[in-house]
C-alpha cells in the first residue's frame, strides 16, 4: 500500500513513523516542502531567545533517522500544488524544478499553517518578518545577529506575539506591541489581561492596542517606520503575529470540504470529505468537547495525536478522536497564563448561558512563604450546571492546573461536581481549598 | 437550636462559622480542648524550619474572630470525655478542672487524629515528641532552640517524617530516619521511591528502613539513643512519625458505630449512626471514588469541605459529599511527591485486576533549558479499562498535575478516554505529549 504524506512536521511525521511501525510492509511517502522535518516550533521564541543556543536544537528527530532508520521515503524541498482525487495521486514541482507526481492509496493532508501576512504596504520589506517555520525562525535569528538589533516592534499581541516579546527583551532589544483592534488578549477576563499587560509593562514592553497599522516605510538610515494611526514606531526589525491561516488552498481546489477556520473538514477518524484522504494538524479542524461543534485551533498534541490516529485508521485499526477542549498555556516573562474551554463570550455564541466567577486567591498556603496571586475566571452554563471554561493567570500554579479543567471539559462535567474534586494539597504548592476549587465554590453560588 | 461541635480546627471550626453564616440565629458552641483554634497543621515543617517565624503565624484565624466578629461560642481548653445520646449532651471537664456539661439538637464531632506514640520504652522522656497539633510543634520548635539540637532521629518515614528531615536539615541538624519495616514509602513504586531516596541522601540525610527501634535511652551526657536493632542512633531529639489515629474513642463508647480505621462511620451526608450527631475531618472516614467502599484517610481539604457540609446538613439543606480520592502530595526537598487513587496493591485489594505503567518523560519540551525528569506510575484495571491511580515524582511539574488524573478517577474515567484529554503545552512546562499521556498511552497499551 501506498501512503503518501503531504507535510513533514509533527502531524505529518508523527503518521508516517507510526504508520511504518505498525505495517513495515507499506510503502510510506512524505512530501515536505521546507528541508526541516520534525521540529519544535513552540520552542522558536525561546531558542531565538538565547543567542548561544543553535535553532537547530529545536529538530526533534533528524531527516536521516527516519530515512536510514525508519525506511520512510523522505522527500524535502517538494512543493505538492495538486491532488488529482480521480488519479489517487499528487503533483507538484521540487525547490531544483522539477515536476513530481505520485500515486496513493491513502493520503494524509498534513500541511500546517502559516502566518498570516497583513495587506500592508511595506510588509515585504527586508527586516519585517513572520515566524512559523524553522525557517523562518532562523531568519529572525539571524537578522538579529547579523543587523545588531536594538529595537523591534510586533504587530499583532496574541500568544506568539507575547513570547517573542520576552525573547526580544531577554536579547536586550527594546521592544514594542502594536495591534490595530483595541484589548489586549481580548479573550480573557479583564481582571486577568490586565496581569498580563502589567507583566509587560513592569517589563519595558511597549504597548499600543487599538492603534490600525497603516504601512511600513524605511527610515532615510536603514530602519524601519511602522506607521500607525496616530503613531509612528521606528525599529530595525519588524515581527508580523497577527494570526495564522490552514494551508487548505489546493486541498479546497481538489474538492475537499473546508470547514472551521476555512480548515480541512475531518471527521473523528481524521478523515476528509474523501474516503482516501485524511488531514490532520494544523490545517484540519476538530471538534470541541464543549460545543460539540467544529472547532479550528492548530495546536501541537492535536497535531501529535492526530497523526497517530491517521496512521492507526490508514492500517486499519478503527481510531477515533474525541476532540479539543482549547486548552493552552503560555509563559509571559514571569507569568503563566492558561485556559482551557470556552469564555463568556464563546459560550454565549454557543447557545450556553454563561455564567463567570472571577477569583484571586494566594498560590501557597496561609503563612506559606513565596506567596504570590493566582487569577482565575471560570465559566459555567446557567441551564445545565456544567463547566464551560477556565483561565488562569498567575506566577506559579496555572500550567499544569489547567489540566484538570481540561479533564473535567472532556467528561462534560457540572461546575458542582468539579468542586467535589478530590485534588492535592501541602502548603509550598497551593491553599487548602485549591484555586480551581474557590473558584468553582464561587461559580456555584452563581449558577443557583 | 443548639449545635455544639466537639474540636476547634479545619472542619470544626468551618462548620461553626458556616452553620453561624448560615443562620445568625443559631447558638453555635464550639468545645476545643487545647488552646489554638483554626490553625495549618501542614505548615508546621516549614515553620520550624525557619527560627525567625513564629509558630502562631499558622493560626488562620483567631479565637476572638470566632467569639466577638462571628458570635460563636468558642470554648478553649475545654475537653469533652462523653456523649449522652439519649439526654442529647456532652460533659467534660476544663484545664482549671471544671465540669461542664452542654446540650445539643445537633452534634459535630470534630476531634481530628493524633499521633500515634509506639508502646516502646522511653517514648516519654524529654526530647522525644510528636507532631500533630500546634501545641506540638510549638514544643518541638522550642525544643530545637533551646536545646540548640545538633542531631535529631526521626522513628518513621512518612511525609510528615519526611517533611520534617527536611525542615530540620534546613535547621543546620544532621537528620536520621529510622523505621522497623523495610522500604521508603512502600505504597509507592519503586521507581519512583528510588527518586525519593536518592534525594534524602543527596541531602544528608540518613535512612535506616528495616531496623526495628527497641527503646529509647538517655545517654550519660544530655543526649538521647535510639536503640534499634543492629544499630544505635545517637543524638538530641527524638521525634515519632510513625502515622496517626482518630481521635474516635468517646465516640466509640457513646455506641455510635466505627468504621475504617477506627474512624467514626459516616454517611455521605457526614450523618453518623445517630442521625443527630455528625462527624467531619480527620477522626471520621469516607468513601473512596475509586472502590466505592470506605476509607480513612485524614487530609485537610476532606476536613475543611466536610465542615462545611455539616453546616449545611444542619441547617437544613441536603448536601452529600461524593468521597475522596486519596489525592495527597508532598516536598521532599527540592523534589515534588504526588499521588491520587489507588497503587497496585491497593487496588488488587480492592477486586481490581491492576496493571501498571511505570514511565519517565522530560519535564519541559525537547530541547528546552532546565529540563528535569518526571517519574510515573500509572494503574489501570485490565477488566474495565479504568483508571484507578497515578503517582509521580519529580523536581517540577508533579504538585499540579496530578489533580487533572483526580479529576478523572472523581468520573470513573478509562485510560483510554483520559489518554485523549486535551492538555496543556508550552516548552517551558512541559513536553508536547504531557508526561499523563504518555503514561496513559503506556498503560492502554498494556490493557489491550
Amino acid at each position: 500500500m501506498d501512503f503518501v504524506v503531504i507535510g513533514g512536521d509533527a502531524a505529518g511525521m508523527s503518521a508516517a513513523s507510526r504508520a511504518k511501525r505498525n505495517r513495515p510492509d507499506m510503502n510510506v511517502i512524505v512530501l515536505e516542502k521546507t528541508m526541516d522535518v520534525s521540529y519544535s516550533a513552540c520552542g522558536m521564541p525561546y531558542n531565538i531567545a538565547d543567542p548561544a543556543r543553535d535553532l537547530n536544537d529545536l529538530v526533534v528527530r533528524q531527516a536521516e533517522v527516519f530515512r536510514e532508520k525508519q525506511g520512510i521515503t523522505l522527500l524535502t524541498a517538494h512543493h505538492v500544488e495538486g491532488i488529482d482525487r480521480k488519479g489517487r495521486n499528487v503533483r507538484g514541482t521540487t525547490d531544483a524544478g522539477a515536476y513530481f507526481e505520485f500515486s496513493y492509496d491513502k493520503l494524509l493532508i498534513a500541511t500546517g499553517a502559516r502566518a498570516v501576512k497583513p495587506d500592508l504596504p511595506g510588509v515585504d520589506r527586508p527586516g519585517v518578518m513572520v515566524l512559523k517555520n524553522l525557517e523562518e525562525g532562523r531568519r529572525i535569528k539571524d537578522y538579529i545577529r547579523d543587523r545588531k538589533v536594538k529595537k523591534a516592534v510586533i504587530i499583532g499581541m496574541g500568544y506568539i506575539a507575547l513570547e517573542m516579546s520576552e525573547a526580544l527583551v531577554n536579547r536586550g532589544i527594546e521592544t514594542t506591541l502594536v495591534k490595530s483592534r483595541p484589548g489586549l488578549l481580548p479573550w480573557m477576563a479583564q481582571e486577568l489581561s490586565a496581569e498580563v499587560k502589567a507583566e509587560l509593562e513592569a517589563n519595558g514592553v511597549g504597548m499600543y492596542p487599538g492603534n490600525p497599522v497603516k504601512r511600513i516605510e524605511e527610515t532615510s538610515g536603514s530602519g524601519l517606520k511602522v506607521v500607525c494611526e496616530g503613531l509612528d514606531l521606528f525599529c530595525d526589525m519588524v515581527i508580523l503575529a497577527v494570526g495564522v491561516t490552514p494551508n487548505s488552498e489546493f486541498s479546497g481546489e481538489a474538492g475537499i470540504d473546508l470547514g472551521a477556520g476555512k480548515a480541512i473538514s475531518v471527521d473523528k477518524r481524521l478523515m476528509t470529505s474523501d474516503p482516501h484522504i485524511y488531514a490532520a494538524g494544523d490545517c484540519a479542524d476538530a471538534i470541541h468537547v464543549v460545543t460539540g461543534k467544529k472547532a479550528w485551533i492548530p495546536l501541537a498534541l492535536r497535531a501529535n495525536r492526530a497523526g497517530w490516529a491517521v496512521a492507526d485508521n490508514v492500517c486499519g485499526k478503527n481510531v477515533e478522536l474525541e476532540g479539543i477542549a482549547g486548552t493552552a498555556v503560555f509563559k509571559v516573562f514571569d507569568l503563566e497564563v492558561a485556559k482551557t474551554g470556552l469564555n463568556a463570550g464563546e459560550a454565549a455564541a454557543a447557545g450556553f448561558e454563561p455564567v463567570s466567577a472571577v477569583v484571586s486567591t494566594r498560590s501557597r498556603a496561609h503563612g506559606h512563604p513565596g506567596n504570590t496571586t493566582l487569577h482565575l475566571c471560570m465559566v459555567g452554563d446557567k441551564k445545565s450546571g456544567r463547566l464551560l471554561g477556565l483561565q488562569m493567570v498567575g506566577k506559579e500554579g496555572a500550567a499544569h492546573r489547567i489540566n484538570a479543567a481540561a479533564v473535567a471539559l472532556h467528561a462534560k462535567m457540572r461546575v458542582e461536581k468539579f468542586a467535589q474534586s478530590d485534588l492535592a494539597y501541602a502548603p509550598p504548592f497551593g491553599p487548602v481549598w485549591d484555586p480551581m476549587l474557590t473558584a468553582a465554590n464561587q461559580l456555584q453560588k452563581d449558577l443557583e
